[in-house]
């Protein structure tokens, strides 16, 4: 690293904290950079601090978006009766590229871990309840993971269900 | 993609325009980015634009450089008569990463390519001439590329030193 002058370490630096990116592709897309057009540099650095100034998580259903109300909460083609229930944004991507649901998602946020320390009220399990309510919900998909935790918290949810007029299905996610 | 809001769309353009980034990894990388603190993003942002800012060409050896004259010209304790020709930085980055090479740098900015319109004068040939002279050298390694064009670079750069006091040999690069 010695022979990069302190712009291209800072950089390499910063490249290599990345998730699956090492030392050398760090220093491979810092080349990369150093030789684009200051324009293009420039961009990518915009789009970076543009979505962390824009995103925000939808106010209905927790999702990612850059508006208060997230793209899928606003289409009114999607079936209005129906929430599949995920742990994370990034599980709502994974259902969505499947194209295979309709209707609209409801982001708890986490799961419920006790040795993480976690319980119900760390999740938007109170706001699922109220969602049943004021849009008349009919059926609940939980789409939360097959480890222990998305287990429990799946058991946890469908408990809390069971007393209301709401069909819950359960999903591996 | 249509699953994301605008602006993590953007940011997974802009990522996987990076060479060797594709579309899943470029995903991987804007949801890592997203969970990020921003202050941490917003670095690694300006990270990028401070290098594109700061980063020259060394007046001297025309290696990176964040300051007028580059570290190796300016450290006294490298060889000061002999002179390594690279054609781009990378070479020079991959010759110090070997550590076998004391003596100082003179990157030409490319090869001899009459394929591509590059004559001798838009290499800094001139500029070496120049500094052969200047800095008394003594010997001049020529680390061109292996491939006809390294070679042929490497071949008139030799013709004209031959008439000048100065050791010349050749290494593959």
């Amino acid at each position: 690293m010695e022979y990069y002058p302190g712009s291209v370490k800072n950089l390499i630096r910063h490249l290599a904290r990345l998730p699956g990116i090492g030392q050398k592709t760090a220093e491979r897309l810092a080349m990369h950079i150093l030789q684009q057009p200051a324009e293009e540099a420039n961009q990518l650095a915009r789009s970076i601090v543009d979505m962390k100034k824009r995103l925000r998580l939808c106010s209905r259903c927790f999702a990612l978006s850059d508006d208060a109300l997230c793209r899928i909460c606003n289409d009114p083609a999607r079936e209005q009766k129906v929430l599949c229930v995920v742990e994370q944004p990034a599980d709502m991507a994974s259902i969505e590229k499947s194209g295979a649901f309709r209707g609209r998602y409801h982001i708890l946020g986490g799961v419920i871990s006790p040795m993480d320390g976690i319980g119900p009220d760390d999740l938007k399990i109170a706001e699922l309840l109220e969602r049943i309510e004021q849009e008349a919900i009919e059926e609940i998909i939980l789409a939360t993971g097959t480890n222990v935790e998305g287990e429990s918290t799946a058991a946890y949810i469908a408990g809390v269900l069971a007393a209301r007029p709401v069909k819950v299905t359960r999903i591996a996610s």
